[in-house]
C-alpha cells in the first residue's frame, strides 16, 4: 500500500526503553544461551559488590545455578549488602534506566561496577521473554523490613508488574538481597559462570563468594583480606573533557546566580583565579547569570576554559585493588612459584581520571609451552568476550616479551605458565560496547598499560635469571658430585689422608654450597 | 560516605533514553568525528529513501557539506518524501524511540531500512552536544502545509524543544522534508559520505542523489532505472520464531476472543488444521480465552507450534534490489568489461525471512593486483565498518576463489579487478551492534552468499576462460601473420597463381578468424 505523509503518521509511535531491549537484547549481550546464563550471574553480582563496598560491608555472597528444564536455569544470587526499601525494589528490578548508578554528562562521578542501571533489570527482561516467569526477589533492610515480590517487567511502559508481595517484620541483624531468575541458557565450564567468579574472587579478596553448581557440588572462594577497599570520592567534571552541547546543558539548569559561582562551584580544579582568566579571555563577564549566557558566550567560555592551565583532576575518585591485594588474590586461586603486582600512578584520558595495575604470577596450574593467561578487568569486574578488541589484550600483545625471557610472537599473547592480570580503574571506563567486554583503545590508556607491562616484565626476568643461575649452579655441583669418588681418592692418597674423612669433608663442602643456593 | 538502604534509595532515578545514549553514544556509532559525520549523512538518506519507496515516489535526494568551522560541518539532506505532518515533525526528530519503524516483538514486520527509530534523533542529539546548535527542518506536505522549526531534544525528559516555527501555505506541487545539522565532525574520502551515496546509488538505481561537496564541487549520482521497487508486505510473525514470553505477551494483549482465532489470525501460515492439531497436542481447548490460557498452558501450546509441519513464512515482505538493477547500478558506477548477477530465492533463519543477492563487475576501474572491492548491502544500506565481524565478508573469504581462477588466501578477498556487491535483504537484519555495521554470523545467512558467490564465481570463470581463448587464438593468428609473406610466396609458387591474389586471400581468411572471435 502506498503511503502519504497522513498514513505515515498514523504508523508513528512512540516505543518504550524496554521494548527497544527487548528486541536488541544482544546490545547488552544476551546474544546465545551461554552468554545469557554469565550474564545474569555477572550482572547481580556485581550489583551486590557494589551495594556493600558502598556501605562498608564486607561481602558475603551466594550464588547457585540449578538446571530446570532442557535448556532452562534457576539462577540464585544473594548477598549480605544493605538491601533495597520496599518502595525501591520495584524499580530498581523492574524499569530499565532506573538506578543510582547512571551519573549524566557534566555531573559529578567515581568509580563503579555498574555504570548504566540496565544490567539487573535486563536480565529479569530477557529470563521473563524465554521462560515467561518472573523474577523473585527478597529484600531485607536491618531492623526495619523484610519484602518479597515475584515481578515482570511491562515492556510496553517500562514499568514493574508486581505480582505477589508480601512484607514481614526483619530482625535486628539481617540485611541482603536475594534474587532468583529462571531463563534460557547454557552451563559452560569454560568462560562461565564459574571462571567468572574466580576471577571475580582474585580482583575482590575482600569478598568471601559461594557457588553451587548445577550438579550440586560447591566451591567457596574464601576471603582474602578482611580490609575492605578505600571507598573512592565523588568528583565533579574537569573543564578539560567537557563538549559545548554540556556546558550550555549546565548553564541553563545551573542553580548559581552568577557565573563566577557556576565556575568555581560546578568544576573540578576551576578556583576563583581562573575563573577572572576565563571570563577575561571570553569577553562574558563573572556577574552574569549563568542562565542569560548565549550559545556565542559559552562557546568563548568553553575556549578559554580548555586553554588555560589547570591542575589535572583529583584521583580519589579511584577505587584500585592495590598491589597487596592483587598479591593476594592471585596466591589464593593459583600456587604461585613467584607473584608480583604494580599499581601505576593515576592519570587521566579526556580529562577522565583512571589508573592502571597489573599482577603477574608464575605458577605450576598453567602449562609451560601454552599462552599466558589474561585475566583483564575493568572497576575489578572480570571482562570475558572480545579481547582481541580490548586494549588490555593490545596493549600486552604489543608489549616485547622476549625481552623478558618470554617466548612471543609481537600481536599475540607470549607464551609461558603466567597468569597476568590486567586492571582498569575509571571514573567512566569507555567500553566499545554496551555489552561491555572490551575497552576502546585510547592512547593514554595503551601507554599506561605498557608501563606496568615493562615493568612487571622486568621484575620477572629478575626472577628467571634467578632460576636460571640456580639450575647452572645445580648442574656444576652434580657434575662435582658424579666425580666425587675419584677425588675423595685422589686428595686421600695426596694427603695422605683417610678416605672416610677426605669423603666427609668433600660432601660437607657441595652440601654447603647447595645450601647456599636454596638459602637454608 | 557510607551508605545505608535509606541513603542508597535517595540516589536512586530514573533516567531518560536520551540522557543515556547520550552518554554513551557510540553505541550509535558516534565513536569519533569522521563517523559522526558519516551518520549524520546516513540516517537522514536511509530515512528518505524508505519514506519515497512508501510513498511510491522515485526519490531525488539532495546532500551538501559544508565545512563552517574548524571542525564542525553543516549538513543538510533534503528528499522529495511524502513529507511529515506538522504535528509529528517534532517528535519524529527530537524524540529517541519514535517513529513508525520499530516493530516489536511478535507483530508483523516488513523490510526496511531503518529499523529503531532512534538513527535521525541520535544524530540531531549529536550535533546539540557538540556545537549547541538546533537542528533547522523544514517539511512540505503536498497541497497542505510548508512547516519550519528549530528544533533542540531535551535530555532530561526525552522530549522535543522547538525553538521557533513558522508554518506556511504551501502549494499543490511541492513535497518532502529538508534537515541541517551543525555538528562536530570530520570530513573523509575512503569511507566518506561520497563514497557512502555512490554504493546507496548502485544499490538504489531509481534513485537521483545529487551531493555537494565540501569544497563546493558538485556530483550527481543519475538514476539508472524509472522502476520503483516492489513495496514490502507486511508479514505476521511465523510460529517458529516465537519465543514463551512473547506468546504470553501476544496471549494477554490480544483481542482475539477465544484461542483458535488468536491462533488463526496472528500468525502467518497457521490455519484452522494447524490450530486443531496444537490444541490437541497441547492439551488447551480452542474455545478458551487467551487471557484466561495460563503460563503452563502457554508452554506447551508453544511446544505443539514448533513441532508440528508448517510452511515456511511468505517472502514477499521483502524488496530485493533485483539482478537486472544490480547490473544497471554496477553499470553506472564502474567501467564494466563484464558484469553479472544473482539474486537467491528468500529462505530463513529463526523463522525470519531473508534473501542474498551478489553482484560481480570486472572492470577497469580496480587495479589488475589488488584486492576485490567489496561492498556490503543490508537492506539497499551500505555497510562500512567492522568489515571483519561481517557474515558477508566471512562467507567471501571463505569461498575458494582459485576455482574461479582468482589469485585467493583463504580468510582474506581474493586478488583481481572486481567489485562484488553483497546484499542481505531482511525483515530483521541481525546486526551484530547498533552501530548496525556488521551482520551476525548466522550459518543459513553464510550459507546462501556462499551459495551465490559460488554461482558468480562460475559465470567469472566463463568469462575469464573466454579473456584466455581468446587470447591464445589472438597469438594463433598473430604468428599466422608474421609468416604470411613467406606462406603467400609459397602458395603463390605452388599454384602458380598471383601473389596479390594469394595474399588477398590469405589475409581475408585470417580477418574472419578474428571477425568469429570478436563476434562481428
Amino acid at each position: 500500500m502506498i503511503k502519504d505523509a497522513e498514513l505515515l503518521a498514523k504508523e508513528q509511535r512512540e516505543i518504550s526503553i524496554s521494548e527497544f531491549f527487548e528486541k536488541n537484547r544482544h546490545l547488552l549481550g544476551f546474544d546465545n544461551p551461554a552468554k545469557a546464563l554469565l550474564m545474569a550471574v555477572k550482572e547481580f553480582v556485581d550489583n551486590s559488590l557494589d551495594a556493600c563496598e558502598e556501605a562498608g560491608i564486607l561481602p558475603d555472597i551466594f550464588v547457585s545455578i540449578k538446571k530446570v528444564g532442557e535448556d532452562v536455569f534457576r539462577v540464585t544470587v544473594r548477598d549480605n549488602g544493605p538491601g533495597i526499601l520496599k518502595e525501591q525494589v520495584p524499580k530498581v528490578f523492574g524499569k530499565l534506566l532506573y538506578g543510582s548508578k547512571f551519573r549524566g554528562l557534566g555531573t559529578t562521578g567515581k568509580q563503579s561496577r555498574g555504570q548504566q542501571g540496565i544490567g539487573a533489570s535486563a536480565c529479569i527482561l530477557y529470563a521473563q521473554l524465554t521462560t515467561g516467569k518472573p523474577a523473585q526477589i527478597e529484600s531485607w533492610v536491618k531492623g526495619k523490613e523484610h519484602y518479597k515480590c515475584a515481578l515482570f517487567i511491562d515492556t510496553r511502559t517500562n514499568e514493574p508488574l508486581v505480582e505477589k508481595e508480601e512484607i514481614v517484620e526483619n530482625g535486628l541483624e539481617k540485611h541482603g538481597v536475594s534474587i532468583t531468575l529462571e531463563l534460557k541458557g547454557m552451563y559452560r565450564t569454560v568462560k562461565g559462570p564459574e571462571e567468572y567468579l574466580k576471577e571475580t574472587a582474585i580482583a575482590n579478596p575482600h569478598a568471601q563468594i559461594t557457588f553451587v553448581r548445577p550438579d550440586g557440588t560447591r566451591i567457596t572462594f574464601k576471603r582474602g583480606t578482611d580490609k575492605l577497599p578505600v571507598l573512592p570520592k565523588e568528583i565533579k567534571p574537569h573543564p578539560y573533557g567537557i563538549e559545548l552541547g554540556t556546558l550550555i546543558k549546565m548553564l541553563k539548569s545551573s542553580s548559581s546566580k552568577t557565573l563566577l559561582s557556576f565556575l568555581t562551584t560546578k568544576f573540578s580544579r576551576l578556583g576563583i583565579n581562573a575563573a577572572k582568566e576565563i571570563s577575561k579571555m571570553a569577553k562574558v563577564p563573572l556577574s552574569l547569570h549563568p542562565y542569560e549566557i548565549t550559545r556565542e558566550q559559552a562557546e568563548k567560555l568553553l575556549k578559554a576554559m580548555q586553554s588555560i592551565k589547570l591542575q589535572r583532576p583529583p584521583t580519589d575518585c579511584l577505587s584500585p585493588i592495590g598491589e597487596e591485594e592483587i598479591i593476594k588474590g592471585l596466591k589464593k586461586e593459583y600456587k604461585c612459584d613467584f607473584v608480583t603486582a604494580i599499581s601505576r600512578p593515576a592519570t587521566i584520558y579526556r580529562a577522565i581520571p583512571f589508573q592502571v595495575e597489573i599482577g603477574l604470577a608464575y605458577t605450576q596450574d598453567l602449562k609451560q609451552d601454552g599462552q599466558i593467561k589474561l585475566i583483564r578487568y575493568a572497576n575489578k569486574v572480570p571482562l570475558f568476550y572480545q579481547q582481541g578488541e580490548c586494549a588490555i589484550y593490545k596493549a600486552i600483545a604489543d608489549t616485547d616479551w622476549r625481552r623478558y625471557g618470554l617466548q612471543h610472537t609481537r600481536g599475540s599473547l607470549p607464551i609461558g605458565p603466567i597468569v597476568l592480570l590486567v586492571h582498569l580503574a575509571s571514573v567512566w571506563v569507555p567500553f566499545i560496547s554496551e555489552g561491555k567486554q572490551a575497552i576502546a583503545s585510547y592512547p593514554e590508556i595503551i601507554k599506561e598499560i605498557k608501563l606496568a607491562a615493562n615493568e612487571v616484565g622486568r621484575r620477572l626476568k629478575k626472577y628467571l635469571s634467578g632460576i636460571e643461575r640456580k639450575r647452572y649452579k645445580e648442574m656444576r655441583i652434580k657434575v662435582f658430585e658424579k666425580y666425587s669418588n675419584e677425588v675423595v681418592k685422589a686428595l686421600s692418597a695426596l694427603t695422605n689422608q683417610d678416605e672416610k674423612k677426605v669423603c666427609e669433608i668433600v660432601m660437607h663442602s657441595i652440601n654447603e654450597r647447595r645450601g647456599e643456593e636454596y638459602g637454608k
